[in-house]
């Protein structure tokens, strides 16, 4: 699938912050990615150790240990994975250290140091940057990327959002939408906290940001103004996210309509499927069989009675809602094939 | 909790179609209730069988065998669990047999003949009927119950739906409401099906009804008129439905205001909680605390932003969405102390 | 079941150390139970705030706050469920507090202060007082409880061990036993950690206890000298303990002959059912329809090519491994009906 | 990895039954697979239909449909996925249509008719195709499997065992195994039954085959005769098996004599991995990370106080003790690099 594999030279890539969930999926994925070399991986706490004893599923697969994040060499790409607020305030040290930035924190995703005080409650620490950075999702921002040095990640539950809306959006077919969004437990990150706690979180049906959640912000970025209200509940599931837009839209439409809408917008997108059949038991997008792999996969309903418009997207949160958007896009800045090391497609039953 | 215990005199119960989980709910129930006896319990697949052959968690607690349904003998209280469409056709024989009929079928739900031909797609089998039923959910039909001698079961989406919005409803607070019902495996039934294979359904997030519920049809019934979209999605979890109900209200409301009114109608409600507080991991109603009991855990929110209302009702669908309700309805319809054999509170962790 | 309901003077209970899981548990039985009263539930941590905050399962049945540990009054009984050691070094000041002392801890199990340090690696804090302690397993030691004024709880694991093999070792027909355990996350108890964390203990299979497991000691107390090998493996489960133990006999047995020993030992337990079916769903003992009940199910097989016995014991390690068993203790230390509180019978489907 | 990827001519392979999760999974890998071209995939039932409709997560990764077996064409290597029995009686067939034969059922894994009739109760339908069988277990039959050109499939519990106790058992130092075996619900395939019903088989931790489970006779052919004792307990997981194998050694071991002879057996083979640290959460081996890929990974530990061996051997049952191992051994059979189109890692968390 990919040309890079025959290049003699490879591009080295550094990970700042490895030692959690997302350092580990961009871990697995760029091991094996055929343009790319990893030549360090930092964690403060693990310094050290081998990569094993936090990602067991790569025991065997390579050599490195975990490094002080001060240790960090120069390299061709740099992939930030820091709690919160970080990254900004790092911002100008990593610029010095990689040809390419992909900061996969939430610090640049939005554009407007306004947008972000009003949704993060602070000021930005680095508003200065903020008009060098791509958003991350390809599949509205690929033009951008393609010339950028400096990616954002992107919000798991935005994309969920961004994607299941996009076509509508665009069609500036929206009114309202109400955004119901079912999550797994490693939505949290990899420290333990009395939430997470499996008892207390197995099988837990909880309303956890019944509202204002900021992931909305990022739709706003990307998809324009509409009366946006989201809800997440976290549910038994580990990786995956499924978004159930309810939109109620400005005017009539007909599942014909909506075919050719999110057929002509996602047609070609190597990592988007159209998932919306009259029957079986896998005719709508579920996270449940996504696990691993960088697809979103997309699907539509219409009520009849009502006019409600249903858009379903599905997605691993750690794959294309952060470490697969991530490598995606930095595929793309780097002129490598976009689905390099990112072609693994799931497992069923899983 | 009932002063029953010391009544010499018990009522005897029977239930027709006692396999399936409803069945087994209702036996649990009814075996530990202080008021009645259980004389007979149906079941033509298994007749001459131990009871804990389809109910592991009542062996040793009984001595009952299934019998065929043509055995079946008078008693004061008949339960019909049977498939859909069974109890209408046979209700005329059922009549005879017991003064008291709980139908937990969806068949005498709706009042209305045409209402039911709409939802259903077919003629009612038994209209006549239609006009003696009372929809069996006491919080909000108590007083009808209270003299009938048959009793519709209620849905359990429809009932999570019910007690979320009553007390916006009954106060005309409604413009538009968005249910989006997250359920568990036990709601579809004993039977498996490739839908309910383990592998395929661990972990699903399955869109299962996008659109156009029947469920949604009790709530017009007796909250009324207003429009009202249903999405239905199972998900990991055997017991338990919550309901997010999304609502769009005819003017803005305020948290205080919320408070008054859920307050007024669910103040004396022995099986409705109100849980809606500030911080903490059980903040807000989850399903995954209350298997095998019978409350409603009801609360609600606002986004300031959008001015949209979530309101949020959790309940075991085995018990309040169904085998709960029904004992409680009987315990209204013959006088018992409304709790009777229901103060089971549910397990932590679960 | 229990003729306690009617006396006028309750016996009042308190709890030391109620916020965790066997805290909770207790109180969901003490606040039921028809003989006593609930006066005091100390938590350090969480003094004055009601019970709901970590029990929610228990909302709206009592008023009761947490109080400090030091607030404690004089009352009939005080359970003791505090962390390991704590109990052995504060024993005497609760002694003076209650006529009857329940410690669910594994300070006071073993009745030999050598054998405690041998297993737990340090001196035991409170030795004068291993003399008075009843171990409190009523089906091995039902005598010795009725008339104790402090009885120890058990050991989960050690309970569904005992219970699985007593009939064969009172027999003397143990010559070596492998015990291969199954357990739950909630065994762990309520305090996070790293091993806990949902994205980790979400299905493991985490071999977490390969030799050398201390409540083989409590096997040992109860039915003498076998080689006894135990390991314990967590499983995707909350609640529930299943002990697979494989005997090799000292003599060649049939079915019948462990029909004999177990019905001869089992036959008048109120809360041991033997589940040993040829066929069907629930031929065997599960964990999982045990959720919240007292019952131990006991089963067995053997194998005919090589004279393995194999003794299974199912039960819910917060009931009957912890918090049953104390209840149950109790009401035989007080004279009650033995089942009073007890009897919930678990949940199928759960 | 694998030098076949720039070969012109690839193999061309087919895959008779290939609707269920065996089939799937032979699908992902060999649809990625460098040196391979599928060419046809049969499914009475399903014929006509995309793969997609039985395996969702390989929607859009090929244009292949279902076919009717009697379609089936000459190729290169031919993969059977049937039901028990129905590849001996149709051997025959199948060999004039492939170079290669993999049977994935277990009609052809025991070399010997009698131990066949003895495990299986019923003549073998095709002795005189036995003699010509390699079994396909790489790590301990490779040299056979070179050779030839019909391979079976292995037994998923047998390979967990048989990798776990290999090398005790060449060095002759086993004098009783007794194997507890977890397994998750994928292993009875992917036909619903009363036993998959997700209400009845979530969390259940159900003793499927208490004793004189079938795959012992895959161990006694690999490893040769000692008592071994084999108990299948499943639990709440869809993909995975842990062994373990409780052994009485024929002396005493050390834990650096179990590092001598498993290092010195699996020092240099791609797919196991010896898990076996002091501390950390990842340290013993655990299904739960293994899903989607070919590690068998293994570990042991001895109880000091008995001298007891505990072998422990975690696999993924569909592709170690299946798919997995099947193309492994064709990778081997038609000289292709081993680990062609096997090199997925497995996901953390999952």
């Amino acid at each position: 699938m990919t040309d890079t594999g025959n290049t003699t030279e490879r591009m080295t890539v550094s990970i700042v912050g490895g030692s959690g969930y997302t350092g580990g999926e961009l871990l697995r994925l760029l091991l094996d990615h055929p343009g790319v070399t990893v030549q360090a991986v930092t964690s403060r706490a693990n310094a050290g150790e081998p990569l094993h004893r936090k990602h067991p599923n790569l025991r065997g697969r390579s050599d490195l240990l975990f490094t002080a994040p001060d240790e960090l060499e120069k390299c061709d790409v740099v992939f930030l994975c820091m709690p919160h607020g970080r990254a900004a305030k790092e911002i100008d040290r990593y610029n010095e250290l990689g040809d390419l930035i992909v900061d996969l924190s939430a610090d640049f995703r939005l554009r407007d140091a306004e947008t972000y005080k009003q949704w993060y409650r602070e000021d930005h620490p680095a508003p200065h940057r903020l008009a060098d950075v791509a958003y991350g999702l390809p599949e509205l921002n690929r033009t951008n990327i393609a010339g950028s040095r400096f990616v954002s990640g992107v919000g798991c539950n935005a994309t969920a959002m961004n994607l299941a809306l996009a076509p509508l959006a665009k069609a500036g077919l929206i009114e309202r939408v109400i955004a119901d969004i079912k999550v797994g437990s490693s939505e949290a990150g990899a420290e333990p906290s009395a939430s997470s706690h499996h008892p207390e979180r197995s099988r837990a049906v909880r309303s956890y940001a019944l509202t204002g959640h900021r992931h909305a912000a990022e739709v706003h970025q990307m998809l324009g103004d509409f009366t946006l209200d989201v809800t997440v509940t976290a549910i038994e599931m580990v990786r995956g996210v499924l978004c159930t837009a309810h939109v109620i839209p400005t005017e009539t439409l007909a599942m014909k309509d909506l075919w050719k809408l999110y057929r002509g917008m996602y047609r070609a997108e190597p990592f988007v499927r159209l998932v919306c059949e009259r029957t079986g038991l896998f005719r709508l997008p579920d996270p449940a069989v996504l696990g691993g792999s960088n697809y979103a996969d997309v699907g539509f309903g219409i009520d009849d009675r009502t006019g409600r418009v249903v858009a379903l997207c599905a997605i691993d949160n750690l794959m294309k809602g952060a470490a697969g958007s991530a490598v995606q896009a930095m595929n793309i800045a780097l002129g490598f094939d976009e689905t390099a090391g990112l072609t693994f497609p799931g497992l069923h039953p899983a």
